[in-house]
């Protein structure tokens, strides 16, 4: 039996991976209840930390995404689901991916960089009325 | 400008994806010197919070990781790198992925669970000595 850890605030971290193109969709938080959800309905539930509030994805937008794998690492602290995104994309700003900001490699460390931007997929005003 | 939000304990998580087979390896935190070293030298960083040190994947197997893209998501609190991964795999348990353990679906809404484990590709005895 492996029993998952959530840490102090109650959360553990899960990676959204798109099913279909292998990357990255987000990342964010779920309590057990959110979990829990996500693994009977198979539709990706998450707790906002900001919002103090369980949500699921595409409650406003209807970008749903239906959960197709679900595994947990070693240490029993990370979540890695695969997804089916419905809709144009998973990101707030307009993208397929919230990881839309590239970083150049091979400089000196620097925290604060220029980011390169990825393309909008659709407009957010229109969607998240 | 867009400058990486650390959190209250000076950490960011970091998605490490297999730039090959397009799996996640593993889930870990960087601080501000760890992705430093990590822009800069192109292997992967991390800070244990565990061990309270900084920590370079693979110094201990010679499983490094080259990092070959980097991403920050809309919030600037996730980072997500594809590598290239050196040696066998990035677990410390003899498997290539972390994130070894899958959990069924549509089931009731449990925390804990019995999980399907993937095989070895390693003997982590002989590799972390």
């Amino acid at each position: 039996m492996t029993e998952l850890k959530f840490d102090e605030k109650g959360l553990i971290p899960v990676i959204v991976q798109d099913a279909l193109t292998s990357e990255v969709l987000m990342m964010a938080y779920a309590n057990r209840e959110a979990y829990g959800k996500m693994l009977e309905t198979k539709r990706t539930h998450f707790y906002s930390r900001s919002r103090q509030r369980l949500w699921m994805k595409g409650e406003t937008s209807g970008h749903v995404q239906r959960v197709v794998e679900l595994r947990v690492d070693c240490d029993q602290d990370a979540v890695w689901i695969k997804v089916e995104q419905h809709g144009e994309g998973a990101c707030h700003t307009g993208r397929r991916s919230c990881f839309y900001r590239a970083a150049p490699l091979g400089q000196a460390g620097a925290v604060r960089l220029e980011f390169r931007d990825a393309d909008k997929a659709f407009d957010p005003a229109k969607v998240y009325k």
